[in-house]
């Protein structure tokens, strides 16, 4: 080791710190780069785990190797990447004064002082488990790392019994996975909904529907309470509401950031309880760099801090940190939240903020929900989807979507991803030149379908309630009549309760026995000739209408189904 | 007929006419909106009519039914949009001065004079029909109309000999359909490759690859002559090198906007050859509208005029007219060529200026080819695609994206689409917020991968050279070293003629073997590791170092295949 030779330490060997590895040995071929790993897996793809479970991978060591099979290992990085990777080793405490770190070897206890020039914290995240009893059961365990995976793949048999607690992206997949091995499979979620804080009661209503189509049996509102033994192992269930067998537990509740090193050393932490770090990925000490799951992020939209681990983010942060380190002056811009998760035959994705995130931050948010077939309709593979788009009612700016549905979502969640990182108004939206072609899209894209849906409720051509607000008022005891405006098939087939049916094709000669004393809510299949029922009744002097966003495919309570004798609409 | 009822007349019924109508329709109850369509069919999906021909779709009247299985004919816009339509009508004459339309019944030759109080023109476009003998024989037809298709089905039969001449969109999917239902399949292109235009060379040999591992017989560089009669008739097609006998010949050769009413009434045309508009998408006189395939769109990018008619420029166009039309203040911002197109398993797309293109509009234009897989690597479901992106060399404005793949692309277009529209810069595509989960995509979305390759290659950490570069350089005698990093193994199965293997992990030990007068092109499956050996070759004082872009992947042209005996490089 020459005089001159800079020392880089890297604390954690999966995502961000691997990728801070390999990009500064890039950059740098003369530093010396050591990384320093507790576990015995390097750079792994811990979000393809339920899919390893789910028996999709085949091989658990898929998630470790390269594009073209190389198993990432301490070799591979020695020899390929020129970087130095010491596994099984735990980083015990920053002498942040004399540039130190005391390691200590988890095999054989040996204890090491290493010096640096410029430390990198990419120490991760942790499961979080509840200080209930029985967590420690054998049969109880979280989805973190490779080695949780091949514990529950121990586990994992047709019929056998499962308790997954917490209705997260985690606890969601996880779902999916076991029920693809053919267990039973419960799951517990504290809140009314799965996916909290991330979907709208409505649209997390779409993914109940589609969870108990594919027989997870759900339990909302209920919390974990502790686990019962039985022969020494996993017995029962205990939650707020009942007690259910299980054969294993699946704790999904979230992560935690490793931040003990950190805190220790006296760096600073975040509001989020995650490492804080300024925009070049230092902490407070500048010769100390942070990243990934173990930092805390900024939401582009509103400024405020806000913790969401994701390999996504952890690469790009990996890479700023190689980049500051390298020489080249490199900022990480935050986040927009944008998160994806397949649930079933469900495609759920998110960006930005929700209306009640947005008004939180200050704005004045309009939103709406449109449904649209994702590709032309008459192709055979076409699949709808439920588009929500929220903006800021002054500047016309766009703030978020959520989309869910069995067609493609995430192709329209990455567009207003790119949109919102662009200060991008509802109006652009409307306007951009997307592809189109049938087996991809159709010529308005459910993109333009949704931002002319809102634009037309911004510049006051129709009002219209979410499926949850007019849920909320008809539950409320509000006289609303509920007019849909299908055909009398269609009204025969499927039908939201208590709705009238008056075909749109009468709605003009029948129009003077309709109720002015009270809203009036026009729908359709997807409220597309609600909408210009809207446009009719308003042109005809009614001023309490507003149609159903999303009509009978955005409406996710109980429909009424089968033949029923269709009565004229009535004025009563 | 009220005093003051304002008359709307509509030229033609297709996209862009009947989508001013109904939003006209919604935005003012009053208006006399009245359509006249020359044919029988409204409102249809012309580009579904190749999924129709290859048997996907199943029935002809599925590209003129709403979502929910309504036909739009005359009595759905009569009834249901409140829009009246004259088809079978023609329109002969505008009189400008007296703002009246001339018309035509095409059944019984009755004439009507109709007053306007604003006209739309959205006449649509005709199929490019070469002045060349036998063109008009029966057998040989265009794809544009409801009645095309249904003649192509009718000759559409297992071992049938079709011959399609063109290769652009329409070709390409007719090929793809024509070989669906079991016919042979010709294809003649007097350009050097498909899709010219729309994509590099290098890219579209890899739609060549495509075409000709489907069965398509692909004729590039030859041009239709003639079409020679046969029993009354297409017997055989006549080109610049060969004749190939034919039941079924199909034009492919492009459209040409319909002007012919725009011109006699002396409004203007553009450079295009299309009716020129202003941003409201008035002609050049301002009570009369145009929109659709007849006028000409403005690129966004290089504010030049273009012709390029599609469903989804129309709908856009059709809203921005009924807008204005409608007291909503209302632009259309041009366009950015954005393009897809299906060929057989490939995804192809495209958007914006190529590097060409973006030479000749003023820009200092730098690309990149970088393939990805389109999601996580280790999930079955995963595709690799090649993306190439564009930017300007000093501003690091990003000016178009060209991806081609099985793996999924649509979805990487419309998010370069959308950040080009919002004159992103690369290194903001860099750091988009883009969904990750293991079903949608990777942690680095290969935009981010190919932004990051861009951003090595402008920030001069490695140079590149494209397949075509390369291509060129070798064909042209020039002396490179064309080095295969990959592992013997890999090398063995596959490998680009006369590449010499020196596997990345074996390259620091040997790089003194090296020769220094010649350019290296190291290489490996995704030149991932033919970007690491690049870097080592630097910082080891090679100057001349550029890696392949795309590598074994993005290398369109033979390879050879089989067992060799793996040789040490030589200094030779």
């Amino acid at each position: 080791m020459s005089e001159n030779q800079r020392q880089i330490l890297i604390v954690g060997g999966v995502a961000a710190g691997m990728k801070t590895a390999s990009r500064l040995r890039r950059l740098d071929p003369e530093a010396k780069i050591t990384v320093i790993e507790r576990g015995h897996y390097l750079s792994y793809g811990a979000c393809a785990l339920p899919y390893v479970l789910a028996g999709e991978i085949g091989e658990l060591d898929e998630v470790r190797r390269t594009t073209n099979g190389t198993l990432r290992d301490e070799t591979f990085f020695a020899r390929v990447k020129g970087v130095e990777v010491l596994t099984r080793c735990e980083a015990l405490r920053i002498d942040r004064e004399n540039r130190r770190l005391e390691v200590r070897f988890l095999d054989d206890d040996r204890r090491q002082t290493l010096s640096y020039d410029a430390l990198v914290l990419a120490t991760g995240s942790s499961p979080l488990i509840p200080p209930l009893p029985g967590t420690e059961l054998d049969g109880v365990l979280a989805l973190k790392k490779v080695e949780d995976a091949a514990a529950i793949a121990e586990l994992v048999r047709p019929e056998a019994r499962a308790v997954i607690v917490g209705g997260g992206l985690i606890g969601l997949e996880m779902a999916e996975a076991l029920r693809a091995r053919h267990m039973e499979v419960r799951l517990l979620e504290m809140q009314p909904q799965v996916l909290s804080g991330i979907l709208d009661a409505d649209l997390a209503e779409q993914v109940h529907r589609t969870l108990r189509q594919n027989g997870v049996e759900l339990h909302l509102g209920e919390a974990l309470k502790g686990i019962e033994e039985k022969d020494g192992r996993v017995g029962r269930v205990i939650t707020t509401s009942g007690s259910y067998p299980a054969d294993l537990v699946i704790l999904a509740l979230g992560v935690k950031p490793n931040v003990e090193l950190a805190r220790e050393a006296g760096l600073k932490i975040g509001v989020s309880g995650a490492i804080a770090v300024n925009e070049r990925m230092q902490t407070s000490d500048p010769a100390i760099y942070a990243a990934g799951d173990c930092v805390e992020s900024r939401h582009q939209l509103n400024g405020t801090p806000l913790y969401l681990p994701l390999g996504s983010t952890a690469n790009k942060q990996g890479r700023v940190v190689a980049d500051n380190l390298g020489g080249i002056d490199s900022a990480f811009s935050g986040v927009l939240g944008t998160l994806l998760v397949k649930v079933f035959g469900l495609n759920v994705g998110r960006t930005g903020l929700s209306k009640e995130a947005a008004e939180k931050a200050g704005f004045e948010p309009v939103s709406i929900l449109a449904p649209s077939p994702d590709r032309v309709h008459s192709m055979p593979s076409a699949r709808p989807i439920l588009t929500r788009l929220t903006v800021d009612r002054k500047s016309r700016r766009l703030l978020g979507a959520q989309i869910v549905g069995p067609g493609e979502t995430a192709k329209r969640i990455d567009v207003v991803a790119t949109a919102l990182s662009l200060d991008a108004t509802l109006d652009q939206l409307a306007e951009f030149d997307l592809g189109y072609a049938p087996p991809y899209s159709a010529a308005m894209d459910p993109l333009h379908q949704a931002a002319n849906a809102l634009r037309n409720k911004l510049d006051g051509l129709a009002d219209s309630l979410s499926p949850l607000q007019l849920k909320q008022r008809l539950d409320a005891g509000e006289k609303i009549l509920l007019l849909d405006v299908r055909s009398p098939d269609e009204y025969a087939e499927v039908r939201i309760p208590g709705a009238t049916l008056l075909p749109l094709g009468q709605l003009r000669s029948k129009i003077a026995e309709l109720p002015k004393d009270r809203l009036i809510v026009p729908f359709c299949k997807i409220s597309l000739r609600g909408y210009e029922a809207t446009r009719i009744l308003l042109a005809a002097g009614f001023d309490q209408v507003a149609y159903l966003e999303g009509g009978i495919l955005g409406w996710p309570w109980e429909l009424e189904r089968g033949v029923v004798e269709v009565k004229a609409p009535t004025a009563a």
